[in-house]
């Protein structure tokens, strides 16, 4: 197939377009590297030393043989240039990963909330105006969130995007109906995530776009088979309190011996997932399009739950690293339990990397690896929610100014 | 109080600002005069003569010696100066208009699908964050719309805004859930207000934000209480096929022998509320604030339901006129059927103008007036809603092409 990986110079986004290659799938990258600018932004950099998406590319076709194709286009600003390129390329599908992804930055100051709106819903929302009136069918995978779900209070599982629920009628009988989940998003980086099921409900439904929804966990790990072939090859790796996901930022304090950073008790529970998993799953979607007319399909891309301090445990003990306990800039519940059905990639053949399996390997080839690549001051998680959170927030886990809260 | 009028140059904003100045309140309109600049880009204006925002004013002072103070800014591009503005001002309350909200303009091209979802969502959030982020506690009054809720398929009265449940949860008991009514937008414009739903729960719940979102009908009439006034105070009245609301069409149609244009069959049934019911109802909104914590409050502003062959029926029994079935430019069900809850409004005080008590004084008082201003050309309603049904959509009614669908 002729594939676009939107997003492709992404943490997702360049180990499926490499995974997707090498399948033999002719792959194109639109990409506006705004993370790469987000980086100088925020004074950070990836652990892994990251090249450039072109040099990325030059290697890749030595090691493989295969081309992938660099498209520098903003999808959010520059919706003609989208609509002329999609008319000429004519994908056959379209991975779109081209979207602020980090709750935390999405939370940073007003200009940063204003941001990822923008920009998530205009890239979503011009691709998708944009397939209509290009009349291109290209099946649409969408890099959605767990996040949409919010935490349910009445114990029952999170399934797959629809829930079934009962209403009563005129006649006072209950009616049974499957209704799109209904969001409750925790950020505003997760909001834009919920607008975008909106969009794709509507697109699906008036202009019968065949579209895939992929509500994806906490994703840990940095290498795939493909980007272990090359040290140049290799995936950014992201430590930092805005962009670092939980797991990964444990592995690493543990690799310089700097607390692991449990926010709060620790008792929030989420959904996780190996990177070597998600190009698996996206492989999977693909294989499995909806047809035209049909509901957005809606899968949960996860394999595992776990709570956070379980989590930071299991380093702990593996490791030998302390954990502190800091206030959480995070508006949340402290404790929440999360069950979660993901039938649907199970049934289509996946065969899930497990943390028991991947944990250690990960702290040796990566974390203790690039440890020296590792600026300390940029670890602690500084974004708060509001106003009154941030007030409480702790910028200093190593100082003084060590409160547990625990 | 001190109240701000986003788009309060508009069809309901301008008699709403005046409604509430009337009441004494100090009333500020905030508009990009986008709507002036969208007749300029169609060809069409009101059909009642309509002065600048500016010359309103300066008549409103000298008929009632209450001031309105204009500011040119546009909400969805001006964050920075939105942020300012109401740092200065410090309103205590604030009424948003400020959306593109035609939904045939919405499904025009491309470009107009991509600019309304743009500029609402923006406006919208822009709002939001900016009310964060000054810190100041204005009580938000959304108009949204009725067709946020789409059509029920199970018979049951649409709620306001939420929707009682049951889901089974891993106990396998049944548990009661309020939800947010699952939305099924049916434009692109619909789906902008489906989108607001999605803002302003977020801010209500992470930042107390103070909301309450007017899920209203469709607008009739022409004249408040205080446009009556004077002849320059009169509101705008559009009759063209992308603005103009279905039943000001048929009284203008009427006006000028042209066919009452139906879509289909005329079976779809639609919510209505007289332009007089719309500025009282924003009044006891404004009465009614939410605490900070609390849901949004949502309202169903509409007070009859009615199929659009009936209302078509009345106007014909009334003058004489013919009427023309045409293909429907819109994706939808021929039929539907709409029960709806209003008791907020009703509670809290509003005694409805029925469409028997107004209906013969819009004729006389604005539709034959101004008759002779009317572009018969831009009666028809050319928008479609997918290039398929663009290929049946008649241009002219009056001419060769007509085609009766019933």
């Amino acid at each position: 197939m002729k594939i676009a990986v939107l997003g492709g110079d992404g943490f997702c986004g360049w180990p499926t377009s490499l995974h997707l290659s090498d399948q033999g799938h002719e792959v194109h990258i639109i990409d506006n590297l705004s993370r790469r600018w987000i980086d100088t932004e925020l004074g950070v950099q990836s652990l892994t030393p990251m090249d450039s998406i072109q040099e990325r590319c030059r290697i890749w076709k030595e090691i493989s043989g295969e081309s992938i194709r660099f498209h520098l286009l903003d999808l959010a600003k520059d919706y003609d240039r989208l609509r002329h390129w999609l008319a000429e390329c004519r994908p056959d599908a379209i991975i779109h990963f081209a979207e602020q992804r980090a709750a935390p930055y999405s939370m940073k100051s007003d200009h940063h909330k204003v941001y990822t709106v923008n920009n998530n819903v205009s890239a979503t929302h011009n691709l998708l105006t944009a397939l209509v009136e290009t009349g291109i069918d290209a099946h649409l995978v969408h890099l959605g969130t767990m996040g949409v779900y919010g935490y349910s209070s009445v114990g029952a599982a999170i399934p797959e995007g629809y829930l079934d629920v009962e209403i009563e009628n005129l006649q006072g009988e209950k009616k049974g109906m499957e209704i799109l989940y209904p969001t409750r998003p925790g950020s505003v980086y997760h909001m834009t995530k919920s607008l975008d099921q909106i969009l794709f409900q509507f697109y699906a439904q008036n202009d019968g776009l065949r579209i895939t929804d992929l509500h994806q966990g906490i994703v840990w790990g940095t290498h795939t088979e493909q980007t272990r072939r090359h040290e140049q090859l290799i995936n950014r790796f992201d430590y930092d309190g805005d962009y670092g996901t939980v797991l990964n930022r444990f592995l690493i304090q543990a690799a310089i011996n700097y607390p692991l950073t449990v926010h709060g008790t620790g008792g929030q529970t989420r959904a996780f997932i190996h990177l070597q998993d998600t190009v698996r799953c996206i492989e999977l979607a693909l294989s499995d399009a909806p047809k035209a007319g049909e509901r957005v399909k809606i899968f949960n891309q996860m394999t595992e739950t776990h709570r956070v301090r379980d989590l930071a445990n299991m380093i702990a003990d593996l490791t030998g690293a302390e954990i502190a306990n800091l206030p959480n800039p995070r508006k949340e519940a402290a404790e929440n339990d999360l069950i979660v059905k993901n039938d649907h990639f199970l049934d289509l053949g996946l065969n899930p990397t497990t943390l028991a399996d991947g944990l250690m390997s990960e702290v040796v080839e990566v974390a203790r690896k690039y440890a020296h690549r590792i600026d300390r001051s940029r670890v602690p998680a500084v974004s708060a929610w509001t106003k009154d959170i941030a007030t409480r927030v702790n910028h200093d886990p190593e100082g003084r100014q060590l409160r547990s809260v625990s």
